[in-house]
Protein backbone atom coordinates (compact mmCIF):
# COMPACT_ATOMS: atom_id res chain seq x y z
CA UNK A 1 0.00 0.00 0.00
CA UNK A 2 1.31 3.25 -0.84
CA UNK A 3 -0.10 6.84 0.28
CA UNK A 4 0.26 9.67 -1.78
CA UNK A 5 0.37 13.16 -0.82
CA UNK A 6 0.74 16.16 -3.66
CA UNK A 7 2.34 19.32 -2.36
CA UNK A 8 -0.55 21.66 -3.83
CA UNK A 9 -0.72 25.49 -3.24
CA UNK A 10 -4.33 25.25 -2.61
CA UNK A 11 -3.95 22.36 -0.31
CA UNK A 12 -2.13 23.83 2.56
CA UNK A 13 -0.95 20.50 4.15
CA UNK A 14 -0.86 18.57 0.83
CA UNK A 15 -3.43 17.06 -1.59
CA UNK A 16 -4.09 12.96 -0.75
CA UNK A 17 -4.14 11.58 -4.45
CA UNK A 18 -5.21 7.72 -4.86
CA UNK A 19 -1.47 5.49 -5.50
CA UNK A 20 -3.58 2.95 -7.43
CA UNK A 21 -4.56 5.58 -10.47
CA UNK A 22 -2.38 7.45 -12.72
CA UNK A 23 -1.30 10.70 -11.04
CA UNK A 24 1.02 11.97 -13.26
CA UNK A 25 1.07 13.75 -16.82
CA UNK A 26 2.63 11.96 -19.54
CA UNK A 27 4.26 15.36 -20.04
CA UNK A 28 5.87 15.79 -16.73
CA UNK A 29 9.44 16.32 -17.02
CA UNK A 30 10.18 14.07 -14.18
CA UNK A 31 8.50 11.08 -16.47
CA UNK A 32 10.01 12.25 -20.36
CA UNK A 33 13.96 13.31 -18.99
CA UNK A 34 14.52 12.30 -15.30
CA UNK A 35 14.61 15.61 -15.00
CA UNK A 36 13.74 15.79 -10.99
CA UNK A 37 15.84 15.45 -7.42
CA UNK A 38 14.34 13.46 -4.55
CA UNK A 39 14.81 11.65 -1.02
CA UNK A 40 14.59 8.81 0.51
CA UNK A 41 13.88 8.40 4.29
CA UNK A 42 13.12 5.68 6.96
CA UNK A 43 10.36 6.47 9.52
CA UNK A 44 11.09 4.71 12.52
CA UNK A 45 7.55 4.18 15.23
CA UNK A 46 5.97 7.40 13.30
CA UNK A 47 9.30 9.59 13.72
CA UNK A 48 11.52 10.24 10.23
CA UNK A 49 14.82 9.79 11.14
CA UNK A 50 17.05 13.16 9.93
CA UNK A 51 14.39 14.58 8.21
CA UNK A 52 15.98 17.96 8.57
CA UNK A 53 19.11 16.25 6.58
CA UNK A 54 17.09 15.13 3.75
CA UNK A 55 15.39 18.46 3.20
CA UNK A 56 18.59 20.65 3.23
CA UNK A 57 19.87 17.98 0.53
CA UNK A 58 16.86 18.02 -1.44
CA UNK A 59 17.35 21.76 -1.71
CA UNK A 60 20.99 21.11 -2.44
CA UNK A 61 19.88 18.81 -5.39
CA UNK A 62 17.99 21.08 -6.60
CA UNK A 63 19.95 24.45 -6.25
CA UNK A 64 22.34 22.17 -8.59
CA UNK A 65 19.93 21.57 -11.21
CA UNK A 66 17.94 25.23 -10.96
CA UNK A 67 14.69 23.87 -9.93
CA UNK A 68 12.29 25.95 -7.28
CA UNK A 69 11.15 23.52 -4.88
CA UNK A 70 8.86 24.37 -2.33
CA UNK A 71 9.55 25.65 0.91
CA UNK A 72 10.58 23.02 4.03
CA UNK A 73 7.02 24.30 5.22
CA UNK A 74 5.44 22.57 2.74
CA UNK A 75 7.19 19.87 2.91
CA UNK A 76 6.76 18.93 6.11
CA UNK A 77 2.61 19.56 6.47
CA UNK A 78 2.46 17.06 3.07
CA UNK A 79 4.59 14.52 5.28
CA UNK A 80 2.68 15.03 8.24
CA UNK A 81 -0.19 14.31 6.11
CA UNK A 82 1.31 11.25 4.19
CA UNK A 83 2.56 9.88 7.87
CA UNK A 84 -1.35 10.25 9.37
CA UNK A 85 -3.33 8.61 6.38
CA UNK A 86 -0.95 5.93 6.23
CA UNK A 87 -0.98 5.38 9.98
CA UNK A 88 -4.93 5.15 9.87
CA UNK A 89 -5.32 2.75 6.68
CA UNK A 90 -2.52 0.18 7.80
CA UNK A 91 -4.17 -1.84 10.38
CA UNK A 92 -0.37 -3.14 11.76
CA UNK A 93 1.77 -0.33 13.00
CA UNK A 94 4.81 -1.19 11.00
CA UNK A 95 7.92 -0.56 13.00
CA UNK A 96 10.16 1.16 9.69
CA UNK A 97 8.52 2.33 6.82
CA UNK A 98 9.93 4.15 3.82
CA UNK A 99 9.14 8.16 2.76
CA UNK A 100 10.37 9.30 -0.59
CA UNK A 101 9.98 13.10 -1.13
CA UNK A 102 10.26 13.88 -5.03
CA UNK A 103 10.08 16.93 -7.42
CA UNK A 104 10.32 17.30 -11.12
CA UNK A 105 10.38 19.82 -13.08
CA UNK A 106 6.66 19.58 -13.71
CA UNK A 107 4.85 19.84 -17.13
CA UNK A 108 6.77 20.96 -19.97
CA UNK A 109 6.06 24.20 -20.85
CA UNK A 110 4.12 25.24 -17.27
CA UNK A 111 7.19 26.40 -15.30
CA UNK A 112 5.75 24.63 -12.03
CA UNK A 113 7.24 21.70 -10.31
CA UNK A 114 5.44 18.39 -9.49
CA UNK A 115 6.12 18.00 -6.15
CA UNK A 116 4.83 14.77 -3.65
CA UNK A 117 5.19 12.12 -0.38
CA UNK A 118 4.64 8.75 -0.81
CA UNK A 119 4.96 6.71 2.25
CA UNK A 120 4.85 2.63 2.01
CA UNK A 121 6.50 -0.87 3.54
CA UNK A 122 10.12 -0.66 3.30
CA UNK A 123 11.23 -4.10 0.69
CA UNK A 124 11.84 -7.59 2.45
CA UNK A 125 14.91 -7.19 0.58
CA UNK A 126 16.68 -4.28 2.45
CA UNK A 127 15.94 -6.10 6.02
CA UNK A 128 17.91 -9.44 4.88
CA UNK A 129 20.84 -7.30 3.73
CA UNK A 130 21.35 -5.95 6.72
CA UNK A 131 20.91 -9.06 8.57
CA UNK A 132 23.21 -11.23 5.99
CA UNK A 133 25.57 -8.87 4.48
CA UNK A 134 26.05 -8.28 0.50
CA UNK A 135 28.53 -9.11 -2.00
CA UNK A 136 29.66 -6.39 -3.78
CA UNK A 137 31.36 -5.71 -7.81
CA UNK A 138 33.56 -2.81 -7.88
CA UNK A 139 32.73 -1.10 -11.31
CA UNK A 140 34.00 2.10 -12.75
CA UNK A 141 31.79 4.89 -13.16
CA UNK A 142 34.13 6.24 -15.60
CA UNK A 143 34.93 9.55 -14.26
CA UNK A 144 37.79 10.85 -12.08
CA UNK A 145 37.59 12.00 -8.60
CA UNK A 146 38.23 15.70 -9.56
CA UNK A 147 35.48 16.46 -12.11
CA UNK A 148 32.55 17.65 -9.95
CA UNK A 149 34.04 20.71 -9.38
CA UNK A 150 35.13 21.39 -12.84
CA UNK A 151 31.90 20.28 -14.75
CA UNK A 152 28.67 21.43 -12.41
CA UNK A 153 26.76 20.01 -15.48
CA UNK A 154 27.38 16.92 -14.57
CA UNK A 155 25.79 17.19 -11.13
CA UNK A 156 27.82 14.77 -9.35
CA UNK A 157 26.30 15.99 -5.68
CA UNK A 158 22.79 15.84 -6.96
CA UNK A 159 20.28 13.21 -5.90
CA UNK A 160 18.49 13.35 -9.62
CA UNK A 161 15.91 11.14 -10.84
CA UNK A 162 18.07 10.15 -13.54
CA UNK A 163 18.97 6.87 -11.90
CA UNK A 164 19.18 4.33 -14.85
CA UNK A 165 22.96 4.26 -14.77
CA UNK A 166 22.51 3.64 -10.98
CA UNK A 167 19.95 0.77 -11.52
CA UNK A 168 21.91 -0.65 -14.53
CA UNK A 169 24.69 -0.99 -12.35
CA UNK A 170 22.67 -2.95 -9.60
CA UNK A 171 21.16 -5.20 -12.37
CA UNK A 172 24.88 -5.53 -13.57
CA UNK A 173 26.18 -6.65 -10.08
CA UNK A 174 23.37 -8.99 -9.90
CA UNK A 175 23.87 -11.10 -12.88
CA UNK A 176 27.42 -11.94 -12.00
CA UNK A 177 26.08 -13.12 -8.65
CA UNK A 178 26.50 -10.07 -6.73
CA UNK A 179 23.93 -7.85 -4.53
CA UNK A 180 25.11 -4.56 -4.93
CA UNK A 181 28.07 -1.95 -6.32
CA UNK A 182 30.69 0.09 -5.13
CA UNK A 183 31.76 2.71 -7.86
CA UNK A 184 35.34 3.82 -8.58
CA UNK A 185 36.50 6.66 -10.64
CA UNK A 186 39.13 6.18 -13.26
CA UNK A 187 41.96 7.02 -11.49
CA UNK A 188 41.11 4.23 -9.02
CA UNK A 189 39.46 5.87 -5.97
CA UNK A 190 36.68 4.37 -4.53
CA UNK A 191 33.54 6.59 -5.06
CA UNK A 192 30.55 4.90 -3.74
CA UNK A 193 26.98 2.55 -4.39
CA UNK A 194 24.75 3.13 -6.27
CA UNK A 195 22.58 4.22 -3.22
CA UNK A 196 24.45 3.96 -0.68
CA UNK A 197 27.43 5.71 0.81
CA UNK A 198 30.83 3.41 2.00
CA UNK A 199 32.04 2.91 4.93
CA UNK A 200 35.13 1.52 6.22
CA UNK A 201 36.54 0.69 9.78
CA UNK A 202 40.15 0.07 10.37
CA UNK A 203 42.44 1.05 13.20
CA UNK A 204 45.93 2.96 12.94
CA UNK A 205 48.04 3.09 15.05
CA UNK A 206 46.19 1.69 17.43
CA UNK A 207 43.40 3.61 16.67
CA UNK A 208 39.90 2.56 15.39
CA UNK A 209 38.53 4.91 12.64
CA UNK A 210 35.97 5.15 10.58
CA UNK A 211 36.51 6.18 7.13
CA UNK A 212 34.62 7.43 4.17
CA UNK A 213 35.75 8.69 0.72
CA UNK A 214 36.58 12.44 0.02
CA UNK A 215 33.45 14.56 0.04
CA UNK A 216 34.94 16.40 -3.19
CA UNK A 217 35.39 12.90 -5.07
CA UNK A 218 32.20 13.81 -7.10
CA UNK A 219 29.79 11.45 -4.98
CA UNK A 220 26.96 12.38 -3.10
CA UNK A 221 26.83 13.62 0.92
CA UNK A 222 25.78 10.39 2.87
CA UNK A 223 23.02 11.70 5.25
CA UNK A 224 23.81 8.65 7.29
CA UNK A 225 27.38 8.35 7.24
CA UNK A 226 27.07 12.17 8.15
CA UNK A 227 24.95 11.51 11.25
CA UNK A 228 26.72 8.15 11.95
CA UNK A 229 30.39 10.22 12.43
CA UNK A 230 28.94 12.62 14.37
CA UNK A 231 27.83 9.92 16.96
CA UNK A 232 31.11 7.62 16.47
CA UNK A 233 33.13 10.82 16.77
CA UNK A 234 31.09 11.75 20.15
CA UNK A 235 31.99 7.82 20.87
CA UNK A 236 35.63 8.08 20.62
CA UNK A 237 36.17 7.21 16.87
CA UNK A 238 39.09 8.97 14.61
CA UNK A 239 37.28 9.76 12.01
CA UNK A 240 38.75 10.45 7.73
CA UNK A 241 37.89 11.51 4.29
CA UNK A 242 39.26 9.20 1.56
CA UNK A 243 41.31 9.02 -0.64
CA UNK A 244 40.50 5.25 -0.64
CA UNK A 245 41.60 2.66 -3.31
CA UNK A 246 40.64 -0.86 -3.42
CA UNK A 247 42.97 -1.89 -1.04
CA UNK A 248 41.98 0.22 1.84
CA UNK A 249 38.38 -2.50 1.04
CA UNK A 250 40.45 -5.40 1.28
CA UNK A 251 42.56 -4.53 4.44
CA UNK A 252 39.72 -2.89 6.46
CA UNK A 253 38.43 -4.43 10.05
CA UNK A 254 34.95 -3.71 8.00
CA UNK A 255 33.53 -2.29 5.33
CA UNK A 256 29.65 -1.20 4.82
CA UNK A 257 27.32 0.43 2.29
CA UNK A 258 25.43 2.67 4.55
CA UNK A 259 22.13 4.07 3.26
CA UNK A 260 18.93 5.46 5.05
CA UNK A 261 16.48 2.60 4.40
CA UNK A 262 18.94 -0.42 4.88
CA UNK A 263 21.06 1.33 7.23
CA UNK A 264 24.57 -0.52 7.48
CA UNK A 265 24.82 -3.50 5.25
CA UNK A 266 28.17 -5.27 6.00
CA UNK A 267 30.43 -6.06 2.47
CA UNK A 268 31.06 -9.75 2.61
CA UNK A 269 33.05 -9.98 -0.33
CA UNK A 270 34.39 -7.64 -3.21
CA UNK A 271 34.58 -8.78 -6.31
CA UNK A 272 34.50 -12.01 -5.18
CA UNK A 273 37.08 -11.99 -3.04
CA UNK A 274 35.79 -12.36 0.65
CA UNK A 275 36.92 -9.46 3.55
CA UNK A 276 36.99 -9.49 7.05
CA UNK A 277 34.23 -8.23 8.75
CA UNK A 278 32.97 -8.11 12.47
CA UNK A 279 29.47 -8.59 13.68
CA UNK A 280 29.92 -7.16 17.07
CA UNK A 281 31.78 -3.61 14.43
CA UNK A 282 28.46 -4.00 12.77
CA UNK A 283 26.42 -4.13 15.90
CA UNK A 284 28.42 -1.06 17.64
CA UNK A 285 27.77 0.74 14.81
CA UNK A 286 24.02 0.04 14.61
CA UNK A 287 23.67 1.02 18.32
CA UNK A 288 25.40 4.73 17.48
CA UNK A 289 22.87 4.29 14.49
CA UNK A 290 19.80 3.43 16.40
CA UNK A 291 20.04 6.70 18.49
CA UNK A 292 20.11 9.00 15.40
CA UNK A 293 16.70 10.92 15.57
CA UNK B 1 -2.19 20.16 -28.43
CA UNK B 2 -0.68 16.67 -27.30
CA UNK B 3 -2.19 13.02 -28.46
CA UNK B 4 -1.54 10.06 -26.82
CA UNK B 5 -1.53 6.38 -27.26
CA UNK B 6 -0.73 3.62 -24.83
CA UNK B 7 0.50 0.46 -26.12
CA UNK B 8 -1.81 -1.61 -24.42
CA UNK B 9 -2.15 -5.72 -25.11
CA UNK B 10 -6.04 -4.93 -24.58
CA UNK B 11 -6.26 -2.83 -27.20
CA UNK B 12 -4.77 -3.49 -30.94
CA UNK B 13 -4.44 -0.07 -32.02
CA UNK B 14 -2.97 1.39 -28.91
CA UNK B 15 -5.23 2.88 -26.72
CA UNK B 16 -5.84 6.52 -26.83
CA UNK B 17 -5.74 8.92 -23.41
CA UNK B 18 -6.28 12.39 -22.62
CA UNK B 19 -3.19 14.21 -22.16
CA UNK B 20 -5.03 16.99 -20.15
CA UNK B 21 -5.14 14.95 -17.51
CA UNK B 22 -3.17 12.32 -15.49
CA UNK B 23 -2.04 9.02 -16.80
CA UNK B 24 1.28 7.86 -15.61
CA UNK B 25 1.47 6.13 -12.27
CA UNK B 26 3.72 7.77 -9.51
CA UNK B 27 5.19 4.52 -8.91
CA UNK B 28 6.24 4.30 -12.06
CA UNK B 29 9.93 3.51 -12.47
CA UNK B 30 10.28 6.07 -15.71
CA UNK B 31 9.05 8.59 -13.03
CA UNK B 32 10.76 7.46 -10.21
CA UNK B 33 14.59 6.66 -11.80
CA UNK B 34 14.04 7.36 -15.17
CA UNK B 35 14.36 3.80 -16.37
CA UNK B 36 13.28 4.03 -19.72
CA UNK B 37 13.96 4.49 -23.43
CA UNK B 38 12.65 6.37 -25.59
CA UNK B 39 13.31 8.31 -29.55
CA UNK B 40 11.84 11.13 -30.94
CA UNK B 41 11.54 11.62 -34.57
CA UNK B 42 10.05 14.09 -37.57
CA UNK B 43 6.50 13.52 -38.90
CA UNK B 44 6.62 15.09 -42.75
CA UNK B 45 2.84 15.77 -44.33
CA UNK B 46 1.92 12.98 -42.31
CA UNK B 47 5.36 10.59 -42.85
CA UNK B 48 7.53 9.42 -39.90
CA UNK B 49 10.96 10.05 -41.23
CA UNK B 50 13.35 6.92 -40.75
CA UNK B 51 10.78 5.07 -38.61
CA UNK B 52 12.48 1.67 -38.89
CA UNK B 53 15.89 3.41 -37.53
CA UNK B 54 14.22 4.68 -34.47
CA UNK B 55 12.14 1.62 -33.87
CA UNK B 56 15.72 -0.10 -34.21
CA UNK B 57 17.42 2.24 -31.66
CA UNK B 58 14.73 1.96 -29.33
CA UNK B 59 15.06 -1.47 -29.45
CA UNK B 60 18.89 -1.42 -29.02
CA UNK B 61 18.65 0.74 -26.34
CA UNK B 62 16.12 -1.51 -24.48
CA UNK B 63 18.17 -3.93 -25.02
CA UNK B 64 21.39 -1.84 -23.08
CA UNK B 65 18.74 -1.63 -20.06
CA UNK B 66 17.45 -5.08 -20.06
CA UNK B 67 13.92 -3.82 -20.75
CA UNK B 68 11.44 -5.70 -22.82
CA UNK B 69 9.81 -3.37 -25.53
CA UNK B 70 6.60 -4.44 -27.17
CA UNK B 71 7.40 -5.83 -30.20
CA UNK B 72 7.57 -3.23 -33.39
CA UNK B 73 4.22 -3.61 -35.14
CA UNK B 74 2.29 -2.67 -32.01
CA UNK B 75 4.65 0.26 -32.24
CA UNK B 76 3.78 1.38 -35.68
CA UNK B 77 -0.08 0.29 -35.18
CA UNK B 78 -0.20 2.71 -32.55
CA UNK B 79 1.79 5.18 -34.46
CA UNK B 80 -0.82 5.26 -36.81
CA UNK B 81 -3.46 5.97 -34.45
CA UNK B 82 -1.61 8.82 -32.89
CA UNK B 83 -1.31 10.06 -36.67
CA UNK B 84 -4.77 9.69 -37.82
CA UNK B 85 -6.53 11.02 -34.19
CA UNK B 86 -4.06 13.81 -34.53
CA UNK B 87 -4.81 14.77 -37.65
CA UNK B 88 -8.58 14.60 -36.57
CA UNK B 89 -8.21 16.88 -33.78
CA UNK B 90 -5.77 19.57 -35.69
CA UNK B 91 -7.92 21.53 -37.65
CA UNK B 92 -4.73 22.88 -39.73
CA UNK B 93 -2.86 19.82 -40.87
CA UNK B 94 0.78 20.81 -39.80
CA UNK B 95 3.81 20.49 -42.36
CA UNK B 96 6.15 18.99 -39.69
CA UNK B 97 4.90 17.21 -36.10
CA UNK B 98 7.14 15.20 -33.77
CA UNK B 99 6.25 12.11 -32.94
CA UNK B 100 7.66 10.44 -29.75
CA UNK B 101 8.02 6.72 -28.56
CA UNK B 102 8.35 6.32 -24.80
CA UNK B 103 8.82 3.17 -22.46
CA UNK B 104 9.33 2.72 -18.53
CA UNK B 105 10.23 -0.25 -17.08
CA UNK B 106 6.53 0.35 -15.77
CA UNK B 107 5.19 0.57 -12.44
CA UNK B 108 7.68 -0.93 -9.65
CA UNK B 109 6.87 -4.70 -9.41
CA UNK B 110 4.51 -4.82 -11.92
CA UNK B 111 6.99 -6.11 -14.29
CA UNK B 112 5.35 -4.80 -17.27
CA UNK B 113 6.91 -1.73 -19.51
CA UNK B 114 4.77 1.06 -19.82
CA UNK B 115 4.71 2.44 -23.38
CA UNK B 116 3.25 5.02 -25.03
CA UNK B 117 3.62 7.23 -28.15
CA UNK B 118 2.91 11.17 -27.68
CA UNK B 119 2.20 13.59 -30.99
CA UNK B 120 3.02 17.33 -30.64
CA UNK B 121 3.78 20.61 -32.40
CA UNK B 122 7.87 21.42 -32.55
CA UNK B 123 8.38 23.86 -30.71
CA UNK B 124 9.15 27.46 -32.54
CA UNK B 125 12.96 27.21 -31.32
CA UNK B 126 13.99 24.54 -33.60
CA UNK B 127 12.56 25.98 -36.70
CA UNK B 128 14.33 29.50 -35.56
CA UNK B 129 17.73 27.94 -34.56
CA UNK B 130 18.18 25.63 -38.61
CA UNK B 131 17.39 28.85 -39.92
CA UNK B 132 19.72 31.11 -37.54
CA UNK B 133 22.33 28.57 -36.44
CA UNK B 134 23.61 28.19 -33.15
CA UNK B 135 26.30 29.22 -30.37
CA UNK B 136 27.53 26.33 -29.23
CA UNK B 137 29.82 25.48 -25.53
CA UNK B 138 32.25 22.52 -25.61
CA UNK B 139 31.92 21.14 -21.89
CA UNK B 140 33.65 17.94 -20.73
CA UNK B 141 32.05 14.87 -20.34
CA UNK B 142 33.59 13.35 -18.01
CA UNK B 143 34.27 10.01 -19.46
CA UNK B 144 36.91 9.15 -21.38
CA UNK B 145 36.20 8.03 -25.26
CA UNK B 146 37.36 4.44 -24.99
CA UNK B 147 34.54 3.81 -21.68
CA UNK B 148 31.73 2.55 -23.40
CA UNK B 149 32.72 -1.05 -24.21
CA UNK B 150 34.81 -1.44 -21.12
CA UNK B 151 31.63 -0.21 -18.79
CA UNK B 152 28.05 -1.14 -20.64
CA UNK B 153 26.95 -0.59 -17.23
CA UNK B 154 27.14 3.14 -18.11
CA UNK B 155 24.55 3.02 -21.22
CA UNK B 156 26.76 4.91 -23.06
CA UNK B 157 25.15 3.98 -26.41
CA UNK B 158 21.80 4.05 -25.03
CA UNK B 159 19.04 6.78 -25.34
CA UNK B 160 17.12 6.40 -22.12
CA UNK B 161 14.86 8.81 -20.20
CA UNK B 162 17.68 9.75 -17.10
CA UNK B 163 18.59 12.89 -19.39
CA UNK B 164 19.03 15.62 -16.29
CA UNK B 165 22.53 15.55 -17.14
CA UNK B 166 21.94 16.98 -20.85
CA UNK B 167 19.38 19.44 -19.49
CA UNK B 168 21.71 21.02 -17.10
CA UNK B 169 24.52 21.28 -19.97
CA UNK B 170 22.09 22.94 -22.10
CA UNK B 171 21.02 25.21 -19.02
CA UNK B 172 24.38 25.51 -17.97
CA UNK B 173 25.38 26.65 -22.36
CA UNK B 174 22.21 29.36 -22.05
CA UNK B 175 23.16 30.92 -18.49
CA UNK B 176 26.37 31.53 -21.04
CA UNK B 177 24.17 32.77 -23.19
CA UNK B 178 24.89 29.88 -25.89
CA UNK B 179 22.33 27.64 -27.21
CA UNK B 180 23.46 24.22 -27.36
CA UNK B 181 26.93 22.23 -26.05
CA UNK B 182 28.65 19.64 -27.68
CA UNK B 183 30.36 17.34 -25.31
CA UNK B 184 33.79 16.54 -25.40
CA UNK B 185 35.69 13.45 -23.53
CA UNK B 186 38.56 13.70 -20.64
CA UNK B 187 40.75 12.71 -23.37
CA UNK B 188 39.65 15.40 -25.56
CA UNK B 189 37.64 13.45 -28.49
CA UNK B 190 34.92 15.40 -29.70
CA UNK B 191 31.53 13.94 -28.52
CA UNK B 192 28.37 14.81 -29.50
CA UNK B 193 25.63 17.16 -28.40
CA UNK B 194 23.02 16.46 -25.57
CA UNK B 195 20.37 15.61 -27.87
CA UNK B 196 22.38 15.53 -31.31
CA UNK B 197 25.46 14.20 -33.63
CA UNK B 198 28.60 16.17 -34.42
CA UNK B 199 28.59 16.84 -38.15
CA UNK B 200 32.29 18.40 -40.19
CA UNK B 201 32.54 18.99 -43.26
CA UNK B 202 36.18 19.89 -44.55
CA UNK B 203 38.29 19.41 -47.81
CA UNK B 204 41.16 16.80 -47.74
CA UNK B 205 43.26 16.47 -50.79
CA UNK B 206 40.72 18.26 -52.98
CA UNK B 207 38.21 16.07 -51.60
CA UNK B 208 35.15 17.19 -49.88
CA UNK B 209 34.40 15.08 -46.76
CA UNK B 210 31.95 14.41 -44.00
CA UNK B 211 33.11 13.32 -40.34
CA UNK B 212 31.71 12.36 -37.58
CA UNK B 213 32.95 11.68 -34.23
CA UNK B 214 34.12 7.78 -33.76
CA UNK B 215 30.86 5.19 -33.09
CA UNK B 216 32.80 3.46 -30.48
CA UNK B 217 33.20 6.57 -28.50
CA UNK B 218 30.48 5.95 -26.29
CA UNK B 219 28.06 8.56 -28.21
CA UNK B 220 24.34 7.58 -29.56
CA UNK B 221 24.64 6.61 -33.11
CA UNK B 222 22.43 9.29 -34.67
CA UNK B 223 19.22 8.15 -37.19
CA UNK B 224 19.91 11.28 -39.21
CA UNK B 225 23.45 11.54 -39.50
CA UNK B 226 23.20 7.70 -40.61
CA UNK B 227 20.43 8.53 -43.03
CA UNK B 228 22.42 11.95 -44.27
CA UNK B 229 25.67 9.83 -44.77
CA UNK B 230 24.03 6.98 -47.16
CA UNK B 231 22.35 9.99 -49.12
CA UNK B 232 26.09 11.84 -49.12
CA UNK B 233 28.28 8.79 -50.18
CA UNK B 234 25.87 8.44 -52.88
CA UNK B 235 26.05 12.02 -53.84
CA UNK B 236 30.35 11.94 -54.33
CA UNK B 237 31.23 12.68 -50.92
CA UNK B 238 33.66 11.20 -48.74
CA UNK B 239 32.39 9.79 -45.33
CA UNK B 240 34.76 9.94 -42.22
CA UNK B 241 34.49 8.63 -38.46
CA UNK B 242 36.83 10.68 -36.46
CA UNK B 243 37.99 10.80 -34.12
CA UNK B 244 37.54 14.68 -33.97
CA UNK B 245 39.40 17.21 -31.79
CA UNK B 246 38.10 21.11 -31.14
CA UNK B 247 40.76 22.12 -33.62
CA UNK B 248 38.68 20.02 -36.31
CA UNK B 249 35.93 21.73 -35.06
CA UNK B 250 36.83 25.69 -35.72
CA UNK B 251 39.06 24.14 -39.20
CA UNK B 252 36.06 23.40 -40.70
CA UNK B 253 34.29 24.31 -43.71
CA UNK B 254 31.33 23.79 -41.80
CA UNK B 255 29.99 22.61 -38.60
CA UNK B 256 26.17 21.28 -37.60
CA UNK B 257 24.19 19.58 -34.69
CA UNK B 258 22.19 16.63 -36.59
CA UNK B 259 19.39 15.44 -34.91
CA UNK B 260 15.99 13.99 -35.90
CA UNK B 261 13.75 17.68 -35.25
CA UNK B 262 16.01 20.61 -35.39
CA UNK B 263 17.97 18.60 -38.50
CA UNK B 264 20.85 20.46 -39.36
CA UNK B 265 21.72 23.30 -36.86
CA UNK B 266 24.68 25.27 -38.38
CA UNK B 267 27.27 25.63 -35.97
CA UNK B 268 27.98 29.99 -35.47
CA UNK B 269 30.78 29.73 -33.00
CA UNK B 270 32.02 27.59 -30.65
CA UNK B 271 33.11 28.61 -26.40
CA UNK B 272 32.36 32.29 -28.39
CA UNK B 273 34.62 32.23 -31.12
CA UNK B 274 33.42 32.47 -34.36
CA UNK B 275 33.35 29.63 -37.12
CA UNK B 276 33.20 29.52 -40.91
CA UNK B 277 30.30 28.11 -41.79
CA UNK B 278 28.57 27.90 -45.70
CA UNK B 279 24.76 28.71 -46.10
CA UNK B 280 25.60 26.63 -49.50
CA UNK B 281 26.76 23.76 -47.67
CA UNK B 282 24.04 23.88 -45.53
CA UNK B 283 21.41 23.98 -48.08
CA UNK B 284 23.09 21.29 -50.17
CA UNK B 285 23.03 19.13 -47.15
CA UNK B 286 19.51 20.12 -45.95
CA UNK B 287 18.15 18.84 -49.67
CA UNK B 288 19.98 15.42 -49.18
CA UNK B 289 17.69 15.33 -46.10
CA UNK B 290 14.77 16.27 -47.47
CA UNK B 291 15.12 13.59 -49.74
CA UNK B 292 14.61 11.29 -46.61
CA UNK B 293 11.65 8.93 -45.90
Amino acid sequence: MTVLVFLDPAHEHGRIADAGHPQLMATDLGATRGDGVFESLLVVRGTPRKLQAHLDRLGHSAEAMKLELPDQQAWRRAITTALDEFAAVEKAAAPEIVLKLMSTRGVEGSGRPTSWVSVFLPSPTAARQREDGIDVLLLDRGYDSTIADRAPWLLLGAKTLSYAVNMAAIRHASEQGADDVIFTSSDGKVLEGPTATVLVARTRDGTRELVTPRRDSGILPGTTQGALFSAAGQAGWRLGYGPLERADLLDADGVWLVSSIRLLAPVNSIDGTAIAGSPALTAELTTLLDKIT
